[in-house]
């Protein structure tokens, strides 16, 4: 797996959340600040939620800020969750327009999936714990399970894959993906360091496991 | 699949706690309730965990009880998980001693842990949570892993398996099981029930989905 320099620092720190598409100015740039910093505060703390006054403190805000910016901390969370959610399904959208092998196309599907789980270890638990408290959390969900139904299909029809239910390869592979991260302190090796050895082992692992466990009998290999 | 009445049941609310050896009396009795208490509320309540006064109104006992027979929350908590992990444990080990081809105990055993994430949810969260603070939280890896490098070992042997590594297999199998339990607001059908139906057809998607993604070349069928 290629790795570029700037996805090498996320596996030691937090990393940036994906840009807004102008400059933020005022208000903007406050919300900005304080999304960052809840994002690096989530991310140091793997996933305890930080109080309004440390994600302040950490921004270099008044505390007013975020009910002014948010109307509070829930909404301020999921306006990060959001903020995520639009950077995976932008990179979603981007390669579903490739031309591209449905057995290819899955491999680099995985391999970023696996990038955003590294970058924001957090954002499944918190997606689901703002849905228990019934804040009207982002889905991503749908446009994945949408992505998996087409590829699976296209697979399924040139013989590559073998049928799978859509939804519950959803399941599958994002548990698959997420459970390194969301689950890290059970590492035995490193006491629970996700290096960027260990990130690229796992991507190969699991595409190796996706695409075997999904290949179509016609394509099976000698 | 075949599923007995009893576990049919847990669909549907909460499960007993795996027994232990002898009945209890006293303390032990109040623990028992105790535990029991903050098993079905924690199962109720998605993961989000409960207040001491509310596991002890569940249970029927004083408040006071939880410091007494515990030390505090916390402890009562990790106890909770051990208990589980105690049940987990015992089963694996019963699978391990029986005489059985690796891909069939494999089969075995993704079927027990989806069925332990249907009766217990919110365990992988808990135990991460307890960690996260710090807690010595009863670990469940190392067996796994254990039993995972003895069947891949065996199964790569006979030409069954693939070569894979049993840590990241460990990772990529609880994933796999845990994620429509931590994350079923996520399930587009039913809004989030987790029914007996989809149950089977997960476990059935998740044997097929593990066996074939870690078939050897050796053994590819027509």
């Amino acid at each position: 797996m290629s790795v570029t320099a700037s996805e090498q620092t996320t596996s030691r720190g937090a990393s940036e959340l994906p840009p807004i598409s102008h400059p933020p100015k005022g208000a903007d740039a406050t919300r900005e600040k304080l999304l960052q910093a809840a994002n690096e505060l989530l991310f140091e703390r793997s996933g305890a939620e930080p109080s309004v006054s440390q994600i302040c403190e950490r921004a270099g805000v008044q505390v007013a800020m975020v009910s002014y910016c948010f109307g509070g901390k829930n909404q301020l969370l999921e306006a990060l969750v959001e903020r995520i959610n639009i950077g995976i399904r932008g990179e979603l959208e981007r390669l579903a327009a490739r031309e591209m092998a449905p057995e290819e196309m899955l491999r680099h599907h995985v391999a970023a999936m696996v990038r955003n789980f590294v970058r924001f270890p957090y954002v499944s638990q918190l997606n689901e714990r703002l849905r228990a408290g019934n804040q009207p959390a982002q889905r991503i969900a749908p446009p994945l399970t949408d992505f998996y139904r087409e590829l699976l299909g296209a697979g399924a029809r040139d013989g590559a894959f073998r049928e799978v239910d859509p939804e519950l390869f959803f399941f599958s592979l994002v548990g698959m993906c997420e459970y390194l991260f969301s689950a890290r302190s059970l590492l035995t090796e490193g006491g629970g360091a996700v290096d960027d050895d260990l990130i690229e082992r796992f991507t190969e692992h699991t595409i190796d496991l996706v695409l075997h466990g999904i290949r179509g009998n016609m394509e099976e290999r000698p």
